[in-house]
């Protein structure tokens, strides 16, 4: 039997009780700060060309575009739900493989459930389903597809979506395989294009080219056996020794969604430790930031190696750089994605503050840990050390701290919806006879 | 400057001028052959499947597809006019790298053209700069590209589009460079998925990405400065060694659309010159075909390493059956698509000539040539060479007889259409004042 077709099978044959209560939980968490980071995104500039090129070539107006009034056909709606959801990179990330599992996924099934009514279970079931081949898929290439230059979120991506969206519309194994083959004539994104708008369009594609490919596949288009793990399939080439085993080994027995993380800040997740130092010390503080002479931060060299950038020219270039994280956090507390933006970059205090943060390597220190120092004018010295930052595995976040990441960057994005309700209904969405309810509920 | 940029900055230069008259003609000569397999391909079932699916997403309905009354936004027109181009590998082949180049290039021009008035030599122009520029990217990729499983056609045909829909649409050289970005968001296309239909969701998604791509491009979504060159790029993520040179030498001074072929039979192209061969020892044998014993063919050992399939069970085998096409060739003359069609492959008297023959090889003979000899059962023996096959490079089709293919795959796909002005305009297209004309000549 083909790992493909192992892979159809599984996901033919779930059903919802086979999910375990904490991976439900966990997709629903997934699902907030997805609505969140959509809202947040939904404004952006790429959101905006993105929604401007694909609403002039839009066909019948059935889905709905996070934060927007318009509806679009289900393949753009999906394509702009998946982009704005991930275009400031805030969104939910895998921790094996550092795919954002949900942007790709969740807009596929919620394009479907505007569609035709999906309860909400079934829409749940099918999302929890598509991370999972995703991030399987994402475990078998890893970690040789990244480095080469995938942007792992969009390829695996696409895969998920097609599971996904092909157990939402009831595909039968070999259909499930033909998707999944369709899935792999699309599958693309590229590192080089992270920091640029360019890497929406990779992200976008892997949503509307996972629907795409599962409505084809229903419609009878066939494909190979084995898109995925054929000597010319997906795993080997984009990655020179694929372990197929992580993909098939103990499916329904573990769950990747329990892998998955909800990041706490708007930038690069090696700055989790350095802004949760800074909220402490800017607590520490209190508020004299004007006596400040320098801020030492003292971390793994890897710290240094990715995030040593003084000054900064851009928001894209600023959510790597310790610096401005420090600096942006002490001056702002809690940071958002307009501490993280092109304005707040350029702000003089911001600028200053900046001019003030070394970093100085310690590899006997732990990587993720950080020890923040502030020394004053007069001499006296402030230190705060965080040996695991908040949003790591074993420090998530609690779900009334994602709630709060929604209405943030609901707030940010789209600041005339009321984000309570849509909040109960996610919590809810078990229960609820339509999922498609959400999508009304995050429309302005 | 980077390699991207000089692409770009020659192709907005480019003028139409700057095209010398032979490359003005095999641009025709690719556009002829493509509005032959496009028409032949235009009842095909994946193209059927495809159309299905996308006609009930389509937005306005701008853009013709050939050999239906259909029209769809032109996103959509061109991925299935490309998907249908070639959908039975018989469209045109750049020779140094086995790329069908004109599938996903010219729907995309000619979408355009339905848009807005475009004239004739405008599209040939863009026509012949997106050649030029997805094979020249497919030269510096290659051989490591396709062999490690890359559907060239597809990868690099979404740069080749790109660069011809921004030519068309007049974009400045960074708006260029921002096309080829988005292209390499959505280039993709696996070897794996050949000989079924999930094939043609990479073909037709090269040519509607890149037409999208350029869209964004003029929208203003930028992307990396160097996509194709960049330590993450392209060139780098699916080859190891890409030789930038062939991209950016000689620009301007060699053409690559002078390496393309028009193939002559619906088959894999080193079956070409067995064809040949069985073509000639059908007139010698003057109908005869019962007296026959035996049919040998000797080759050097490549050919029987690629077509060895004595009792082919798909048209898709046939295909590079060497069996086959003796056989159907000896029975039929000339072989049309239907003659490498599921139906011949079953029939019986195809079935009893291709048990005659076999297959010898002689590494002693070159790559290409073939010797074909017929015993009789009454001892005579007739012995066919043929050096060097029809289609090849030094043996091109006459523009006579890519009329002819023209007008056998219109009888195949589109019966209905009299193709004699739509040929007639292919070869006046430079001087056409609306190149649009030439899709409203090939709709039914």
């Amino acid at each position: 039997m083909t790992v493909s077709a192992r892979l159809a099978d599984f996901v033919a044959a779930s059903r919802w009780e086979d999910i375990p209560a904490p991976a439900r939980h966990e997709a629903k968490r997934a699902l907030l700060s997805y609505f969140g980071t959509a809202l947040g995104g939904s404004r952006d500039i790429a959101t905006q060309h993105l929604l401007q090129v694909l609403s002039r070539f839009s066909g019948p107006a059935e889905a709905g575009i996070i934060g927007h009034q318009l509806r679009l056909d289900m393949l753009s709606a999906a394509f702009l739900n998946a982009a704005a959801s991930n275009v400031f990179d805030f969104d939910d990330t895998h921790d094996p493989t550092i795919i954002h599992p949900t942007a790709p996924v969740a807009p596929v099934l919620f394009a479907l459930a505007e569609h035709r009514p999906v309860a909400g279970r079934e829409l749940l079931h099918a999302f929890v389903l598509g991370v999972e081949i995703e991030c399987r898929l994402g475990n078998a290439v890893s970690p040789e597809h990244y480095a080469r230059g995938w942007h792992i979120t969009s390829t695996c991506g696409a895969f998920g979506a097609a599971i996904a969206a092909g157990k939402l519309l009831g595909l039968v194994p070999r259909q499930l395989v033909w998707a999944l083959g369709s899935a792999s004539s699309q599958a693309s994104g590229l590192v080089e294009t992270l920091g640029t708008m360019a890497k929406s369009v990779g992200v976008g594609g892997a949503a509307r080219g996972g629907l795409f490919a599962a409505l084809l596949a229903q419609q009878g288009l066939a494909g190979p056996d084995e898109p995925i793990a054929g000597p010319r399939g997906f795993a080997h080439v984009t990655a020179a020794s694929p372990d197929f085993a992580r993909l098939t080994n103990g499916l329904g027995e573990s769950w990747e969604i329990l892998a998955n993380m909800i990041k706490p800040y708007p930038c690069g997740v090696v700055l989790n430790a350095v802004i949760d130092a800074a909220m402490v010390l800017r607590q520490r503080l209190g508020g004299k930031l004007a006596d400040i002479a320098q801020l030492e931060v003292v971390a793994h060299p890897l710290l240094r190696q990715r995030t040593d950038r003084p000054a900064p020219l851009s928001g894209r270039e600023a959510q790597v750089s310790a610096h401005h994280a420090v600096a942006a956090t002490l001056l702002h507390g809690l940071p958002g994605v307009d501490q993280f933006g092109d304005a707040w970059v350029g702000r003089e205090d911001v600028i200053a503050l900046r001019a003030k943060v070394y970093l100085v390597d310690d590899a006997a220190m732990p990587v993720g840990a950080v020890r923040l120092s502030a020394q004053t004018t007069d001499g006296r010295l402030f230190r705060v050390e965080i040996a695991e930052a908040r949003g790591s595995r074993s420090h998530p976040l609690s779900d009334a701290e994602i709630e709060q990441k929604l209405r943030r960057l609901c707030q940010h994005g789209c600041p005339g919806l009321d984000p309570a309700p849509l909040i109960d209904a996610v919590w809810s969405l078990d229960e609820q006879a339509d999922a498609g309810v959400l999508m009304r509920l995050a429309r302005p």
